[in-house]
């Protein structure tokens, strides 16, 4: 049987009940934004008692089939104002799902001043116990030593760095992956000061002791499992290209589209994109031997291995993984073309608890504004790693690109509704530049990228309707707990229904599953316009509107009306 | 002829138009509002080039009537977000009116990395001029001396410091006074930013070769000239209480309803409250003499004389003036209960040019989070006076209470749209609590205050009521142009309406004026839907509606519902 288990933070009461009807069908994104909705008020404070944080997982969780153990985490984010869900790959959805457990939901909020809680669960229970003092202040890499030394091997854990501790607006929840590296980000919106707010450092979870799982159709669930395994085998793009470039075979796509960001989204085009694309961290990795490795999986059961372990010149890893959005952002939008400043780069921003995402983009703020030259590796990693002292640029940086532009007074300041961009510039990649504008998560490239489409991509003309289409596959994803690389290779959901129905005995389709998961984009814009992020909100940065990229030659062209085919205008 | 003089800062285009019809009643702040909802698109960003920042007189300034020359400043707000306007005293508004000005509208942006300019007004035109090199980075006390050494004694001056250099966003535009000290700020919502950001670092206005003017009935307007003059005269709290302890008279009254800010807002009522009170204030202006002055007049023609001068020991004019809100921001909220030390403190703000009352709201957020204790008075001064130099910690604090409070990951921040309450507790004192939130200015006292009405403060009964009256009071006076403190002597507007008519041979009369002034706060509100700032801004920060005030057992209990009264759900 699923569960839910709901805790107030405040009370310390646990509850835990079946999930029963439709909740089976869907979890991850489309559970998280639909409690969201209906149980917190849209205009609370993110860091206050009526704010909720909410694990969440996918129909599969707990599964070996590939890429379907991708926890979500959803609340309503400091950093935006509005609804967030941010997902990631590591154990802890594996290891949920297995204990049976489709969400777990903190509620309420601890007295100010109270000791930080472990919220710890496995299959005897839930427990909330005092956290080790040590483990307040350190980054999370000595965290999940800690954890693992006092939990054991077998434990999956999700843990905030520093920045979460200091409830930084871009803190994010990370969790462990198979090899217990604690760097699989929940990274954006801020989701780690909330959980922060609840008190809790880290959640262990271990599923040593659950019980095996009998499926309602064992037969057919191996079959399907080896369907999709088949699928994955047969799909170049999977099989290929993600398992030995990763994300990071995007860079060239980006770069020769003129939508890298570059020096604070400046230009789409970086001369020195050939020291950083999929090939030279490819390249790099297979040289440098040692602890590297281009083909890594990040959750239990993945059989395509976009993820890596990137290795210095010694051969010892310096940062796992070095992914395509980390590059972009930390490396070209920061004029810094070096894969091994990036990586140690990537490495702090994982180590601190921060979105490597928006802090890159804070960082080319801070440059643009004077603060160092594009380029200066050494100043964005002392500014990131200064948030474990709690130096005051480095929490304006931990803040985010929306803060950092604020403090700064600058104009040219890459976000959509107070988040930052991905590495896809909205003017040369225009689907994405919709889904930016329009999408309840703001400026999150994993809300409906339109990249990958063989389309005029600085053309206008169609790009509202490919956002469309790309925001409800990607909430249907999300919240079948998919990995977005799966897509790749199973284009016919209904295979992932007929897995679900053989695990459960149900009988939903994939229209149900469609359904359901347009109804949770509706929950979305409705929690945000009570949230007060309504239509006006729906628009990029001002100097995309004036500014024309100039290696794309794109500019962002879009008006509220163009919209409201996607919106509804609601 | 009244005019209005448009510049675009961009082309350097200058156009000049005169004021007809219904424009010729009302100036100041329906102004200004009326211009920015008309001609400026709301969701634009405020320091780009669509944002205008607008300079409106009323249409009796440039006479000697008393109280009637006030400066509105008004654009979209970089701290808020919304339609902004704020006014002060000073001499400008005198001498724009005796150059026939009504309002002056800058428009564009310069290039990036353009030269300062100044611009500069007189009888025989309009010119933007580079400003001198050495203005740039100083404060605005040295700032003024170099522009009157080079304009002469007879100009006035508007300008910014170097937190408006730096476009912070709670960087204010001041006006020199009488005796060209330039402390009379436009301090709320970052209008120095917007400046800043028109690439103007100051105005400067010379009437000295003004025409005299020709009142269209001399006699008339001599007749209601000495009419105010005779109501000041007899009314106690013009011609006694404002003359001896200016607005400071406040703070017992605050203090005794347990609605003075006092240590991030945790209580009402100041242990010290004694030590710099309205009495405490005047007693060391009368005792120290010297520069002292405890009845000082910020404009010409006023004949209340509410500001003051504040002297040191050895009798050196420290601030002028030194005001109840910021005695009540930079001190008792900070839990510092010495007036010389906010006398520098008031000093400093003036000087690198941001608003005491978001700034002391922010010191005292950065005190709970830690960073100093309460009553620090040494760190405070640090903090504000680092903004000359670009210190992080001192950009953070004068970008005010909200962003400070992200940045430090707090909870209570009290602020309303972004922008930090005064120094009233909403709870404490619930029509201006309603004000605060249902304001399009944001926590703004001067847009609705109630605290002088004799109801009982801490009952929720009839107080959305009470503020709805309020501000449409205060927006005519604001239109009017009309200082707050004349209120109090004069009662019937039909007053100020003859004088008007005397002034511009018109006919208008008093129900026309309180039409208009509705429709400029439709025209307000309406500027802030558009903005994004709908119906769901309308609250206060959450903390209010959960901690009762210790001292007034107060709390915040309005419901979105209960503002419909005022808001009509607009």
């Amino acid at each position: 049987m699923q569960r839910i288990l709901r805790i107030n933070t405040a009370t310390r009461e646990i509850v835990d009940t079946p999930v029963a009807g439709d909740q089976l069908l869907l979890g991850g994104r489309a559970m998280t934004s639909g409690f969201l909705l209906r149980e917190v008020p849209a205009a609370c404070h993110p860091l206050g008692p009526f704010n909720k944080i909410i694990f969440a997982v996918g129909p599969l969780a707990g599964t070996l089939v590939s890429s379907a153990n991708r926890l979500s985490v959803g609340a309503k984010s400091p950093l935006t104002g509005g609804i967030k869900e941010s997902n990631a790959g590591g154990m802890l959805a594996y290891k949920l799902g297995r204990l049976g457990l489709r969400a777990v939901i903190l509620e309420g909020r601890p007295a100010e001043g109270d000791a930080w809680q472990i919220l710890h669960i496995d299959a005897r229970g839930v427990r909330l116990t005092h956290a080790p003092p040590e483990l307040a202040g350190v980054g999370v890499y000595e965290k999940s030593r800690v954890l693992f030394a006092k939990y054991g091997a077998r434990a999956g854990l999700a843990l905030i760095g520093p920045a979460g501790e200091q409830r930084l607006l871009c803190a994010g929840v990370t969790c462990t992956d198979p090899e217990g590296i604690p760097s699989r980000y929940s990274g954006r919106g801020g989701l780690g000061a909330v959980l922060a707010s609840k008190g809790i450092m880290a959640v262990v979870v271990d599923d040593s002791a659950a019980p095996k799982e009998k499926m309602a159709d064992q037969a057919a669930f191996a079959a399907g499992l080896r369907q999709v395994a088949a699928l994955i085998a047969a799909t170049p793009q999977t099989s290929e290209v993600y398992r030995k470039f990763g994300t990071s075979a995007m860079l060239s796509t980006t770069n020769a589209l003129g939508a890298l960001p570059v020096r604070n989204f400046s230009r789409g085009t970086f001369e020195k994109a050939g020291s950083i694309d999929g090939s030279a961290l490819y390249n790099a990795i297979i040289e440098r031997g040692g602890e590297g490795n281009p083909s890594h999986g990040c959750m239990r059961g993945c059989l395509i291995k976009c993820s890596n372990i990137f290795p210095g010149k010694d051969g010892k890893a310096v940062v796992s993984p070095l992914e395509y959005e980390s590059i972009g952002l930390l490396g070209s939008n920061c004029g810094i073309g070096d894969l091994d400043a990036i990586a140690r780069l990537n490495h702090a921003c994982n180590d601190m608890g921060v979105d490597t995402i928006d802090t890159g983009a804070a960082i080319a703020v801070a440059m643009e504004a004077g603060l160092a030259p594009f380029g200066d590796a050494e100043f964005a990693e002392k500014a990131v790693k200064g948030i474990i002292s709690g130096e005051i640029l480095s929490r304006v940086i931990g803040s985010g690109a929306e803060m950092t532009g604020k403090i700064l007074g600058q104009y040219r300041v890459p976000t959509a509704k107070g988040q930052s961009m991905a590495a896809y510039d909205p003017r040369s990649v225009k689907g994405t530049g919709v889904t930016y504008a329009t999408s309840a998560m703001g400026a999150d490239h994993t809300a409906g990228n339109t990249t990958r489409l063989q389309v005029k991509q600085t053309e206008k003309q169609g790009q509202v309707g490919n956002a469309k289409k790309a925001q409800a596959g990607i909430m249907l994803l999300d919240s079948l707990g998919l990995c977005i690389m799966l897509g790749a290779a199973v284009k016919d959901m209904s295979l992932i229904i007929g897995l679900v129905n053989a695990r459960f005995g149900t009988s939903f389709t994939l229209a149900e599953a469609e359904t359901l998961a347009a109804r949770a984009l509706d929950d979305e814009r409705s929690f945000n316009r009570k949230a007060g992020l309504g239509p006006p909100s729906d628009r990029v940065a001002e100097f995309f509107y004036l500014e024309k990229n100039p290696d794309s030659g794109g500019i962002y062209d879009f008006t509220p009306e163009d919209f409201l085919e996607l919106t509804g205008g609601r």
